[in-house]
C-alpha cells in the first residue's frame, strides 16, 4: 500500500505553519517516527503518511485548526487512542491529511452525582473514566479490551460495544450530550445532561458512530449508573446450542434483567485455551460442545443473589436446558471463569491464522447462523476449525475459521475473501450486521453500498455532503467518495 | 387563524384522484366533518384545513402517495393518533396538505421472545402493544396519558417520554429498527432487530424525534423487557425539596436502579386534588410542602422487595431526608397513591387557567430552578399559584402558574407570554430544555432558532434540506422555513 503523501502547495505549507501556531510548541510534531506511529493503527496497518500531528488543548483550538485546514484544502483525521481495528483512525491517502489527536484534552470537566452524569473531554482514557465513576460510587459500564488506551471520544465516534451491552447498551446509550467541532469550524455546544429533551432533531446521534466523518467530538456528557454490590458468575454446560436461548430468557425473566454478561464458549475454543494456557482449570467435570459464562449483578445482598442464581440454574437444569453448572464462590474463582473466556481470543491467535467476521444477528438466529455458516465454510476448507464464541447475550458472535493444522497461514489466507463472503452472507440473510462493533473504517468502506443497499447508502452520502461538503473529515472512512 | 386551503391547480386535482386510487375505496375521505377532525389536534387547535385524508394500508402505498404528491407539489402531514400537544400532527396552511393517517397499518408483524423484540406497523395503538408484550410475558415499558389512542409511529416520531423514563428511557431507547418512507418515495428498510450494528450512520436516529419532517415511519422493531413481578409503591414527605435528590440517589444505589417512577407532588397541588376529588385520601398524618411518589419494580420475591424498600426508606429517614413515609401494602393502595399523582394535572385544569412549560433540567438543578423561577413569576403575578410536579426522576418538572383566584382566566392569560418567557429562561440557564416531552410541532417552531442557537438551527436546516429539499413532509413543524 502507498505510504506517500501528495506534495503540498505553498498555501498548504503556510497553513501548516499556522496550525503549529494554533496549538503552540507542545501541541505538534513533525518527527518522522512519531508521525509513523500515529499513521499506523492497532492492527499494524498503514495506508498513508501524514506531514503533521496536532494535539490541540481545547475545542477552540480544534475549531481554529478546522478553519485553517478548510481554507487550505487540507484534510483532517481525528484520532483518539488509535485502537481502531478497521483502519478508522489513520490517514488513507486522500489528499494531505493532518492527524488531530485529542489526547491532550483529557480533563473530567464535571461530575454530578445527583444527575448521575460525568462531563468529560474527548481525550479521556476509558479506564480512567471507569475509575472516576468508581471514586464517586457509580458505574460507567463501558468495558472493552482496549480500555487502558482507547479514548472516550473514539468510543463515541465508533459507538463502541464490549462485554456489558446485554445490560447497559452500546456507547450510544451512555451519551446524553456532545460538544462537536463541525467541518465549517463552528462548535456544536450540546453538553446538556438531560434525560428528556425534544427540541428538534437530536443532533448528537449523527456524530455517535459516524467515525469522525461528520464532526470532531471534543467533549461529552456521559450517564452514570448505580454501582452493583453483588456480582455472581456461573459456567453452565449446554445439551445443545439452541438451549442457550432458553437459558438467557429464563435468566432475564427470573432476575429482572440483571444479566450483565452472557458469553458463549465452545469446546474447540476451550481446548485451545487449555493447550496454550495449561495452568487454566475447567470447573465442570468435563468439556461439552457448548458452555455459557453468565454474570449477574445487583445491589441485593450476596446470599440472596446467590440463592436466586442457584434457583434459576436449577430450573434451567430441570427443564433440560443445561446439563451441568458451577457458580463461583469467590472473586478469585469468578476471575478464573473470566480467564477462560478471555483466553479464547488469545488462544486462537497463538494457534494460527484466523479469518473472522465481526458480525451480529438477532439472538433467535444465532444457533442456525452458526450451524449453516459452519456447514458452508467447512465445505470450502474441510479441515478448517470453526471458532464461534462471544457476546451471545446481544447476538454478537465472534465467528471465525482457524487455519487447518496441515496448511500454512499463507495457504490458508488465500481463502480469506471467500470465507468472509460466506460469513457476511449468512449474517445478512439472518437479518444481521456485517460490522457489529468495529465500524467500517477504511477497511470496510464498501460495505454500505454492498450490504446496506442503495437507499441507505444514498441517504448517508446526502448527510455527509450536507455536513461536510468537501469530504474534509476522516477521508476514506465509512463511505467511499468514489461511490457518492 | 386561517382555516382555508389554497386553491389547487389542475395537476393537483388530477393527483388527488390518483391518490384515492392508490389507497382504494376504504382508504380515503373528503367528508368535511372527517377532514375537520383530522385537521384538529388534541388541544382543539386548528390552523388550516386539508382537502383529502388518506389511510394507506402498507409502506408500499405510502411510497406511492409520496411519489404522487411530490410530482404534483402537494405537501404531506403524517398522522398517527393525532394526540400532539404542540400542533405537530395537523395541517398548518403551508400549501395544499394531504393528511396521511397510519391507523390502518395496525398489525403486529412479528414477536421474537428470544430476541426480546416486537416488529410492528406504525399505526398500532400504544396500549395494544403493551398488551401484546404482556401476552408473551414481557414488558413494553412506554407509558403515557394518551396510550389508549396514540400510535407507536407518532410516539417514535416525537420520541415520547412518559412515566417510566427514569428506568427505561424515552422511546428512542426502545427502538432497534425502523421502516421509513423518504421524501423521494423510496423505502428505507431498517427493520433489523440487532443489539449491535455499526455499519455506517445510524439512520433511524434521524427519524426518531423529527416529528415527521424527514420521513414517514411505517414500521418499527421495538425492544421488550422482562416483566417485573414485584412492584412496590411509597409516598414520602420531604423536609425540603433538595432532600428529594438525596432520596433518589439512595433509592437507586440501594436497589441497583430498580426505581421505575420518582414523582414530585407539592402541597398546593395536592390541596387542589382534595378540593376537586374529595373522595381521595392522603396516607400520611399531614400534608407537607413536598411529597414523593416512588415506585420500585423487580423480579425479586415480594417479601424481600418490601424489606428492601423499608430499609432504604428507614435509612432516608435516619439521614433526615424524609420525615414521614407510607408503603402501599396492596395493589388497591398502590392505585390510590397513583390516583393522587394523576389527580394533580386534572385538579389544576378544574381550578382554572394554567400557563405551563414542558421543561426539563439536570436533576441537580431542579430545586434551584423551582425556587428561582417561582420567585420571578410570583413577582410578575403575586397572587398566582405555582404548580411544580411530575417526573423528578428524569428532571422533567411540569412547571406552571395557575390563575390567581381574584383574576379571570382572560385577565390572567394576558400574561401568558411573559410567564412562559420566565419559565423558559430559567430552564435554559439551568442547562435545561424548553420542550422536554411534547416536541416543537408548529407551536414552538421558533424554538430552535431562539433557544438552541444558530449552530444547532443551521445544522438542522442542512439536514432537512438534504433529505426533504422541497420541505414536503409535515410543513411548518420543528423548523420554520422562513428562517432557513
Amino acid at each position: 500500500m502507498s505510504t506517500t503523501t501528495p506534495a503540498s502547495t505553498d498555501v498548504q505549507t503556510a497553513a501548516m505553519a499556522e496550525l503549529r501556531q494554533i496549538v503552540g510548541p507542545s501541541g505538534w510534531s513533525t518527527d518522522a517516527d512519531i508521525l509513523a506511529i500515529h499513521a499506523t493503527d492497532w492492527t499494524g496497518a498503514r495506508f498513508a503518511s501524514t506531514p503533521l500531528l496536532l494535539k490541540p488543548a481545547s475545542a477552540h483550538e480544534v475549531s481554529q485548526i478546522v478553519g485553517t485546514c478548510r481554507a487550505a484544502g487540507l484534510k483532517i483525521v481525528p484520532q483518539g487512542g488509535n485502537t481502531s481495528l478497521a483502519g478508522g483512525s489513520v490517514p488513507t491517502g486522500d489528499g494531505i491529511e493532518i492527524v488531530v489527536n485529542l489526547s491532550r484534552m483529557n480533563r473530567v470537566r464535571e461530575i454530578d452525582t445527583f444527575n448521575d452524569t460525568m462531563t468529560v473531554d474527548a481525550g479521556c482514557i476509558l479506564s480512567s473514566l471507569q475509575e472516576e465513576a468508581e471514586r464517586v460510587s457509580r458505574l460507567f459500564p463501558l468495558r472493552l479490551a482496549s480500555q487502558g488506551s482507547c479514548q472516550i471520544g473514539g468510543n463515541i465516534a465508533t459507538n463502541a460495544g464490549g462485554t456489558n451491552v446485554v445490560r447497559y447498551g452500546n456507547t450510544r446509550d451512555l451519551v446524553l450530550g456532545l460538544e462537536v467541532v463541525l467541518p465549517d469550524g463552528r462548535i456544536l455546544s450540546g453538553l446538556r445532561g438531560l434525560r428528556k429533551d425534544n427540541t428538534g432533531y437530536d443532533l448528537k446521534q449523527l456524530f455517535i458512530g459516524s467515525e469522525g466523518t461528520l464532526g470532531i467530538i471534543t467533549g461529552a456528557v456521559l450517564k452514570l449508573f448505580p454501582r452493583p454490590t453483588a456480582i455472581g458468575t456461573a459456567i453452565c454446560a449446554l445439551p445443545d446450542l439452541a438451549s442457550a436461548l432458553d437459558v438467557l430468557s429464563l435468566c432475564k425473566e427470573k432476575t429482572g434483567g440483571q444479566v450483565t454478561a452472557f458469553e458463549l464458549m465452545p469446546r474447540q475454543g476451550l481446548e485451545l485455551v487449555f493447550k496454550h494456557f495449561p495452568a487454566q482449570r475447567f470447573p465442570l467435570a468435563k468439556l461439552h460442545d457448548w458452555q455459557l459464562l453468565i454474570e449477574f449483578s445487583s445491589s441485593e445482598d450476596e446470599a440472596y443473589q446467590q440463592e436466586r442464581i442457584e434457583a434459576v440454574l436449577s430450573e434451567a437444569f430441570e427443564n433440560g436446558w443445561i446439563v451441568d453448572a458451577a457458580i463461583a464462590t469467590s472473586i478469585d474463582q469468578s476471575r478464573a471463569f473470566w480467564g477462560l473466556r478471555e483466553g479464547l481470543a488469545q488462544a486462537d491467535m497463538m494457534e494460527g491464522a484466523l479469518v473472522s467476521g465481526d458480525v451480529s444477528v438477532p439472538l433467535s438466529a444465532v444457533p442456525d447462523f452458526i450451524e449453516q455458516c459452519s456447514a458452508e465454510v467447512l465445505a470450502l476448507i474441510p479441515e478448517g476449525r470453526v471458532v464461534a464464541f462471544g457476546h451471545l447475550g446481544d447476538g454478537n458472535i465472534h465467528y471465525g475459521l482457524l487455519q487447518p493444522e496441515k496448511m500454512t497461514a499463507a495457504e490458508f489466507l488465500v481463502h480469506e475473501p471467500s470465507v468472509k463472503e460466506v460469513i457476511y452472507r449468512h449474517a445478512l440473510s439472518a437479518g444481521g450486521s456485517t460490522s457489529a462493533e468495529h465500524g467500517l473504517g477504511s477497511l470496510k468502506n464498501e460495505a454500505v453500498k454492498t450490504y446496506r443497499g442503495d437507499v441507505d447508502h444514498d441517504l448517508m452520502v446526502a448527510i455527509k455532503a450536507a455536513i461536510d461538503p468537501h469530504w474534509m473529515f476522516n477521508p476514506g472512512k465509512v463511505l467511499k467518495r468514489d461511490n457518492a
